[in-house]
């Protein structure tokens, strides 16, 4: 390889953009469906990943995207659809003409048709039911009825299975005589009589075993089974922690009837933890693709709640207007200690949620970590009273102020530790997900506290 | 299955613990562990996987650790070592007595002591290196010198590959031959005689197929290959995105070094979304198992840069220091609208850098989320202003009170919006991680504009 292609290979590998749309690829793909031009549109899509397109889908405006689909016609894939977001999903079913979304939603295996219908609306749900043949629409309204977010929405019904007392020779020429083999699969699942999965054997292992081996024999030590009704998050957990690659799926008498892979089961958790992300912040279950409305109507109940917890501090303050107005100081350094706590509340909460969701926050250790959060408070609580005690007599030149806030800092910070642990426990006993109300819990605790503490000492120490 | 089974069935099913340790266990383990009872304590800890072990060692106190490790003995497997949290691993290294702990090591595979060894200090990696035979120790070195995250530390190094000339047959005759093929394997890497991979077959693929269709034609279609020295989140990003099992990594001259396959993928997504997490809260690279000091000493900087804002907010609202001591009201309203403002920002703020993490928020789309997010902050804005304006006048009798604050929270959650997705964004354009630094500047701003549009606007409407 001569040294200019090294170079421009490297610049490749350094651009974030690398593996998603470039701007110039997104911006030829515009013009072309601007112009109408088909033919360039197909060429140019034509590289492109179904996951790309609908990120591309989902990047342009409306009457943009309209126009695209519309234009890209026949070409369009079945998987598109799967990997576009809800609200961009609907709008483009809409836009695609009955026979182009009929051949793309039968190109798609039955399970990949579940995932593609739960979000949708009734009415679309049903347009696109009638499209499937009536073997596939059985298949698919049996997993709708399944609870959301269980094991049975996740797994795939196609499952490569042996009697247990096979060989691998059996195996093999099962294998090579089978018609209809799942797309993809990598285990081959044992079964005894009763369809009751015992364990699982890697075709890696199969491959490289004499014709005579048993498949018990072979088996994979760690082998693990959910109940088709299981939440997906303690599948994904499963997956996860005992590092599985793939899973059967059991019904409530034990019999075989389907399998999870680790791309599934890694969505899952991939989910949960975006979900947390914006749980935390106050945001819901929303995209950037949303109208501005429905952003603004989602943000809406969390903004209301911070106004209540906002009002009940103020409700603080004016306790002590009498002393504000004696020392206005007091207004001007009281949101500091406010502020500071809620940081650290917010820091110890977040510690603590995660911990929870990771399940490495249990009974066991729970007394400890709630000691060494308050313990870290005190610690940090000690460092920033010295700090603003100082900032406070130099400001404003009164020791007794700098005392005052002093002593603020280190309650709040304490106090800031303990609520942060202590919240989302309660929550998580209680069976409300930490995720979604401890901030506001935890700030209210910090305001409350930090403007008492600093306004209520001052009162005290100050007049 | 008679009704009572399915009853204990269900109960066990909803217990959050049903995958993890249960408190039960953990008790009888440390009670064996104490009374020094090592039959009981390898019986009880026999059916845990390596994974919940480590759990267990990192969940329970120093001490109570240290004698579990010495009395497990001979028993502790290298696996639960890879396990561990890297200050726990530290600890139970240092426990180990030197032969187990060189069994253990033996026990895993190199690019397991890879990963093992990263995290530790320099004299711990050497003296377990020295344990290592020679040309184990040789291939962990080569690993160790690749840049830290980068797609070579991910990889394995043992990879099933075939001449892409090669048919079914010939593939299946020579691994039935091999001797060491790697434990888990999926797919056959096809290369060309410079050992450039030019594609990839499902092992399902390969044993569903007649013996003499050629393996190029049974190859998956979407084939991607990493370079060693890429960043380990671009690798996650594609495997995400593309739903990639696994994939080659090739060296500067484009020829096979090793196979990543999906599990570890997808571990480094999961540890980028808990370190965005983390990041968003001001949170460093912590554990729930670190000691309080260091915990302490970890959260100390963002604390520290939020006394900064919270000072500079301060300074702010000592330009008002007449007005406040004329209109007390002020003082206890004016936390209202900053806090109201920073709860937006942080919304906005966590939905951009989620966008920019999952490659969603783009220069295609970005001018449109500017122009959501502000009217979003706008619709809010008013909204609440409404709500604020009734309470301000409700609470303190004065209509201009309610105006002022209707208006400061409708210019502060404007800002909010702006702010949320501009300080991302710009952070992302000059190389900073947007989820470490945008809370911080997002709120400087939502505090600074909040206190100076409110206590502005009433020395303006209210002298």
């Amino acid at each position: 390889m001569s040294e200019p292609d090294a170079i421009v290979d490297e610049r490749e590998e350094r651009d974030d953009d690398a593996y998603a749309l470039d701007g110039r690829t997104v911006q030829s793909i515009l013009d072309a469906a601007e112009a109408g031009d088909a033919d360039r549109l197909k060429a140019l899509m034509e590289p492109l990943h179904a996951a790309d397109i609908a990120d591309l889908l989902e990047q342009i405006e409306t009457d943009q995207r309209h126009r695209l689909v519309r234009l890209y016609g026949r070409e369009f894939d079945g998987e598109i659809l799967s990997e576009l977001g809800e609200g961009v999903r609907e709008d483009v079913i809409a836009a695609l003409s009955p026979d182009v979304l009929s051949e793309a939603v039968r190109e798609l295996e039955s399970d990949d048709v579940v995932d593609l219908l739960e979000d949708l609306e009734e009415p679309t749900q049903e347009a696109i039911l009638s499209i499937l043949e009536a073997s596939d629409r059985v298949a698919v309204e049996q997993a709708l009825k399944l609870p959301e977010y269980s094991a049975g929405r996740l797994m795939q019904r196609e499952v490569v299975m042996a009697p247990e007392h096979w060989t691998v020779g059996e195996a093999i020429d099962f294998l090579r005589n089978a018609e209809d083999l799942p797309e993809q699969f990598y285990h081959i699942i044992l079964v005894d009589p009763r369809l009751h999965p015992s364990g699982y054997v890697t075709l890696g292992k199969v491959m490289s075993s004499r014709r005579d081996v048993r498949l018990m024999e072979i088996a994979e030590e760690s082998f693990r089974t959910f109940r088709v009704d299981e939440p997906e998050g303690d599948v994904a957990y499963a997956f996860n922690q005992y590092h599985l690659i793939s899973a059967p799926v059991v019904d409530a008498e034990g019999r075989l009837v389907g399998v999870i892979t680790i791309d599934d089961a890694m969505n899952v958790l991939n989910e949960e933890n975006e979900e947390d992300i914006l749980l935390l912040a106050g945001v819901g279950d929303e995209s950037l693709n949303d109208r501005t409305l429905e952003i603004a109507r989602q943000r809406f109940p969390w903004l209301f709640v911070n106004l209540l917890t906002a009002i009940l501090a103020s409700l603080v303050i004016a306790q002590f207007e009498a002393i504000i107005a004696a020392v206005v100081a007091l207004a001007v350094l009281m949101p500091i200690v406010a502020s500071m706590g809620g940081n650290a509340g917010t820091q110890s909460l977040t510690v603590a949620v995660r911990g929870l969701a990771t399940r490495d926050l249990t009974a066991s250790n729970a007394l400890r970590v709630i000691r060494r959060e308050v313990v870290a408070g005190l610690i940090n609580g000690c460092v920033f009273a010295v700090i603003m005690g100082i900032v406070g007599v130099l400001w404003f030149g009164t020791p007794m102020l700098g005392a005052v806030i002093g002593i603020a800092m280190v309650v709040n910070l304490v106090v800031a530790g303990l609520a942060g642990v202590l919240v989302p426990l309660t929550l998580d006993r209680i069976g409300v997900d930490p995720a979604l109300a401890s901030g506001a819990f935890v700030t209210t605790v910090t305001d409350v506290v930090g403007f008492f503490a600093f306004l209520g000492l001052a009162a005290v120490l100050l007049l």
